[in-house]
């Protein structure tokens, strides 16, 4: 299988959250997968997809896009490997958190890493990311979009709540099962721990299980490549 | 089995969300119970509990309060009959809604029916309804602190953002099988309903699966006593 992944100027940069879920899903069906590091404006590599953004996976005579549909996809033809939903409702809860997400966690993540991705991304996606993100954010310079780590903090804390409740009763977001529903909700923290950027403060008591999801796949998620600066 | 239910001055009004998901799951599995009107001030009848709050379930020798325990009591002591949560996925997701609607719809949905719960509780709760809801919502008289149904409405349909898009491909919250995952959200709508309070928009898209919920169990919820007013 070969996926399309997010890229920084660095190859090995990959920080696409949606990216990562079907990275952390491959492990957990244990398919190998070849990545390609792709950039915002390398529209004609994945023209063949139909669209324009990735993941996108190619999957012997199939290609798909979309994270939720690639989870799918994984799940739908590799029904023997260890599942990623834990059944039909468990696909039902994923699909949930896959739609809270984006209303959630989504206005306050790509805010907190703002500049550190703008800094991160190719010379050549460089101005597309700029115009495209300002847009987004109200149409204001990214340095007045951007929030400070701790507005970022405070923000994603309170937006994780039901999270933190239901961790404070299991290991694991899906119940005692590792499984797509913490790949979509972890998918955030590596957008910003590779980027260098602590989502969550040191102190929160999600952290057990951000540790627990860093160890997951051999270390799979840990092991990224993380910018210099941050490493620092 | 005998449940303690919230009632207001009728006793046919019963508008408690936590109360109806109890309704809910035991029509689920199809076990017959008897309900007990209880008032907010009834702290004697329910002493016997070790707490002050409804749902309270009498269950042969076993005496089980709030209602995440109920639904979890009910699936475990009556495996047998259909699933409340479809499994171990299932349960996670069911309890993340639970902390996921105290969270989202709890800060919007008793400001929307406020003066109507006021107005419908018995009059020797009215004092401590009061009271403690004015402590709740910033020290405000209740007038100031009620949404406008305009007011409401809107909150309420951002806050359901992501349940109106799992909606759109599914059924139900649970997928394509009913179950507890729907019965927590719909609690909220049912309290408005039978208060005379209109939570959704009538253009609303989740207006089908509200239709769904009113219908099912034989039409349980959509029998229930509604205020006059509300049906006038």
């Amino acid at each position: 299988m070969l996926l399309y992944d997010l890229a920084g100027a660095d190859d090995r940069l990959r920080f696409s959250p949606y990216c990562w879920r079907v990275r952390l899903a491959l492990a957990h069906k244990g398919l190998p997968v070849e990545t390609r590091p792709w950039r915002l404006t390398d529209q004609e590599a994945i023209a063949f997809s139909g669209q324009g953004l990735v993941p996108v996976l190619v999957d012997g005579q199939r290609t798909v896009h979309d994270s939720w549909q690639i989870a799918c996809h994984l799940e739908d033809t590799h029904p023997d490997r260890p599942s990623l939903f834990g059944g039909a409702a468990g696909r039902a809860y994923a699909q949930f958190l896959d739609r809270w997400y984006e209303h959630t966690l989504r206005p306050v993540l790509p805010r907190l890493v703002l500049l550190q991705a703008h800094a991160a991304v190719h010379e050549r996606d460089r101005g597309y990311f700029r115009s495209s993100r300002e847009a987004r954010f109200g149409n204001r310079p990214l340095e007045e979009a951007a929030y400070t780590t701790a507005q970022g903090q405070a923000l994603m804390a309170q937006a994780l709540t039901p999270v933190r409740e239901v961790l404070a009763r299991s290991p694991y977001l899906g119940g005692s099962d590792l499984g797509y529903a913490d790949y979509i909700v972890f998918s955030g923290f590596q957008q910003a721990r590779v980027l260098g950027v602590a989502a969550l403060a040191d102190s929160d008591p999600m952290q057990a299980w951000l540790q627990r999801m860093l160890n997951a796949h051999d270390g799979l998620a840990r092991q990224a490549w993380v910018l210099p600066a941050a490493a620092a």
